[in-house]
């Protein structure tokens, strides 16, 4: 029998009972009729869809998707029909009678409430828009994005009241899908976000790209202030959104893309243990306190993959994963939930950024690097395809690994295109606990068209490798500014002099041997050019000669990536004191 | 001292001589300086032209490229100032005195001949184009591309002869590349291939979108026919070919692209063992039968990295790792060449075509399946991204793994977009010996614009497990044709009435479990849809029911790529034999 549910506890019908109908519930439910032909399933959704596309509604808020049954991946007559599930739709699961193994569930339109019986409960009841409590905030125009019927909302408050003007509060995923859509609808758009970044995945550099490419497409970015509240005029036509820092910005209309939250409610209720980050708690096979009761999806706290500690990662795939592997263990299989890599992409008009593994960021902030030593970073401006071929475009790209062993903790990426290729074959060699030693070996494929003789992903693991062997140690802007080391520059002088960094020497790469006599011999040389490819060649043969040399990781395109003024001058013709 | 060669051979200033200056020699000669400053590096290259980039040769054919100065990476001048590395042109090493450890070298220009001693010796010498031995072979007209003189050469015919016919001999990567951009030039192409298949690296029945879209493109393809001799006419103003079965094509200019061979005539001569295909022998070193002779590059012959078997894979990015890697050796590095995976794309007019690992033809060709067990395959159609989201193009997939357990020993994937992505995330799988459930398991970006919460990679990964598992265990149409099974079509009788296999009964899916007493239990289901999908709920409904049932991989869109004829009529009312 492939069927211990139905073994162990009603021989004949195990009864599965699942909360929620989207992502993880939806995969729960298919997946379980795949192991049990015999398993009765109810799923109960509050709302009135299942299975929808959630990813998908900025873009039907800017009509790029135009017919809203697109966004319907299944109907409850799909899943009767070729999996035999029963969906109650408008079903809202008011409590869980753990004693009793039943629910209580309350028909949403006629109102009548009933229990239903369950051999074993699967939660999924997502997450909630974070919705604070600020003055104002439940005035009419005024909305979050996670619902088809918040999304048909949007298109008419935009049709009715012809809006021009919108606020977006948040710059995450969906605060800047829904920007992009919002503007291909014609309305201008103001971002407030209260981090100094938008798209918090990534570390702060690696967003400036995506900050500047907002910009330039008319987007108004207040980054670094938060909302105090929202008023409206007199006659309820517009909205001003009032920040902290005392700015006030009219609008037709306001998106709230702050984040969302675990929807613990009824898992807080039947008292089944919540952890510290206000997810659902699990085992590795998505078992919740309760041994009848699981929980999959955006509602629950997963292991970082990485760093092993817990975490909130609210991804459609992972629901989708968690789903399954619920699914295969209340009807008896093996099955492990392996956690959360954090892989994440991002279409913000025509940039892409795209990021797997932890952060600089979220390694700051974790256990990690005390328990296994310290990590380090590069950084890489390659172009996505061979500069011969035309349409190169830059990719930005920064590699997080373990000074230990080599391994691959972390990758971000923004460009225009080829981005979510890199991410994907580095989450990849993630999973596989691959080392920066493995991506310099990657063997990727290679055509004009689509990367080069050494990919990005290469380019990536010799850096880091060149750095870890000790060949070509990295060092960063942070280091430059703050230490008392000698400053390289090795671009040409025509570069040099459309800006440099301050107090920093200029000798060409091309004749850095003539002239390595007017190099310090008992001071750390740390090396730039433009992004890091010459000062690698520089720090090579200054190493090879003696000197102490350190190559700065990503060049001047980082050090402009990370806020840094640079000197137009000529340099000044002190040298810094040795 | 990070230079053991100093230290053992020639305190001092040790001497690398390096033959051939293109992909393995370039990569070679920087690396070294990288290695050392004291090294005397010398690069000799037959030709006119250092570190050019071949792999553009078709597009600058095609005004793609239109300058052809960015076809050159770097000059002789760059390599000097850059990396103080000597680059003597128009220099053909002529033969190898391996007692004195010298070079005998001419030059082209001046006839000079002279010789140079090395305590190190690396031989990148490239390959060949394969030029039978045909009647009419020498005739004007009639051109490789391997070279820039080739290309301009080409260009030249071109634009005096205003040619409006080209025959491509040959259905490669170059002869596929050179047609898209000769049709790109205005002129029409016909392309006779010895093998019925295009593109050799993949299965045939992966190459028939390939042959499909050429043909729409308005190529003529003349497949399974070689070439016997070349004639011209009498003005000597056209060109015809003729081919083995008699065929003739009259047509402006011929492109020879039917491969290229190791060039060992300089490695034979010296006595260096040379393989069984033609390769000089190395050891994962790059050393070669002398210890003090490396070779790099096509020259060479390569353990295949999942078979473990010799093989001959003319790569740029291959070429370029084993430069490194004998540079590493020769400078006293520690350092090892992994192998290669055979990891390629080429795109052709709107369609990619990417492949890694091996082939199922490579498979069988191999002695890996008797060593190791057997491999299945399985075919998948998914869209490149989320359906929901206008655009999606599909991809056709080949997933081949090992039975034993679950290595992922090749993939091959086509389509328009989305496809290099997917094999460059198989390739990083392969390298990490991953198997079929860490495909299953993998965590690639998602958003509507790149993929799915399940993407492409996933898939695959989950309609091998099943079938490993056991859950829904994969047939192929070879079994179904051949077989004395049930085949059983799971489509909508719309979709069945527009052509299906001949014998099949249509039960669609959605009224599977209420008609299932009409099927047999003495004899194998064999059930297929459009793709694959549906027929595997119902070969799991099946299987939990108690028949004996697979999914046919791929279904109907696998089964018209192999070259099935559907039959269109209603289906004969009579079931087969029970």
């Amino acid at each position: 029998m492939e069927n211990n549910l139905e073994e162990k506890r009603q021989p004949g019908k195990p009864r599965i009972l699942i909360v929620g109908g989207v992502a993880g519930g939806a995969s729960c439910a298919a997946r379980a009729r795949r192991m049990s032909e015999k398993a009765e399933i109810i799923m109960f959704e509050r709302g009135p869809y299942v299975s929808f596309a959630n990813c998908g509604l900025p873009y039907y808020v800017g009509d790029v998707i135009t017919d809203e049954s697109d966004l319907l991946i299944a109907t409850p007559e799909l899943f009767k029909s070729r999996f035999d599930i029963e969906v109650r739709l408008g079903s809202e699961v008011r409590s869980i009678d753990r004693k009793k193994h039943e629910i209580e569930v309350r028909n949403r339109q006629t109102g009548k409430v009933y229990r239903e019986e369950y051999d074993a409960l699967v939660l999924a009841p997502g997450a909630t828009p974070v919705r604070p409590s600020l003055y104002g905030i439940d005035l009419p125009g005024i909305f979050s994005l996670r619902t088809i019927p918040d999304s048909r909302q949007i298109r008419e408050r935009i049709a009715e009241r012809k809006a021009k003007r919108a606020v977006v509060v948040g710059g995450g995923f969906i605060g800047l899908e829904t920007t992009e859509n919002l503007v291909r609808r014609g309305l201008s758009v103001t971002i407030v976000e209260m981090l100094a970044q938008v798209m918090p995945p990534v570390d702060p550099e690696m967003a400036v790209p995506i900050q500047e490419h907002l910009t330039a497409n008319g987007v108004s970015l207040h980054l670094g202030d938060g909302v105090a509240g929202f008023e409206q005029d007199h006659e309820g036509n517009t909205i001003s959104v009032v920040t902290r820092s005392g700015g006030r910005y009219i609008c037709d209309m306001v998106l709230l893309a702050i984040g969302v939250r675990p929807e613990i409610t009824l898992a807080k209720e039947a008292d089944l243990e919540i952890g510290r980050l206000g997810g659902i708690r699990v085992d590795d096979q998505m078992r919740t306190s309760d041994e009848r009761i699981w929980a999959v999806g955006d509602a629950v706290e997963v292991r970082d993959f990485v760093s092993g500690e817990w975490s909130l990662f609210p991804l459609a795939g992972v629901a989708n994963r968690q789903g399954r592997t619920a699914a295969d263990v209340v009807l008896g299989r093996e099955a492990t939930f392996r956690g959360v890599q954090g892989t994440i992409v991002c279409k913000v008009f025509d940039i892409t950024v795209a990021a797997t593994g932890m952060s600089e960021k979220s390694l700051n902030r974790s256990k990690l690097h005390d328990q296994e030593g310290h990590y380090e970073k590069i950084y890489l401006h390659p172009g996505h395809h061979v500069n011969y071929y035309p349409g190169a475009k830059p990719i930005t790209m920064k590699l997080l690994f373990s000074t230990k062993d080599g391994k691959v903790l972390g990758a971000q990426a923004v460009g225009e295109e080829g981005v979510e290729k890199r991410i994907d074959v580095i989450a990849m060699a993630i999973q596989q606990r691959a080392t920066v030693f493995d991506l310099e070996e990657a063997e990727l494929g290679y055509a004009p068209q689509f990367g080069a003789a050494k990919d990005p992903v290469n380019i990536a693991g010799m850096i880091a490798a060149n750095a870890l062997r000790g060949d070509a140690p990295v060092a960063h802007w942070a280091d430059a500014t703050s230490s008392q080391s000698y400053v390289l520059d090795v671009r040409e002088p025509q570069e040099f002099d459309l800006g440099h960094v301050e107090g920093a020497t200029n000798i060409p790469l091309h004749s850095l041997r003539d002239r390595m006599s007017e190099l310090p011999r008992n001071r750390e040389i740390l090396v730039y050019c433009a992004v890091g490819q010459r000062s690698y060649y520089a720090s090579r043969a200054l190493r090879l000669n003696g000197f102490s040399a350190k190559n700065i990781s990503g060049g001047m395109k980082t050090y402009r990536a990370e806020g840094g003024e640079p000197a137009s001058e000529k340099p000044k013709d002190k040298l810094p004191p040795s």
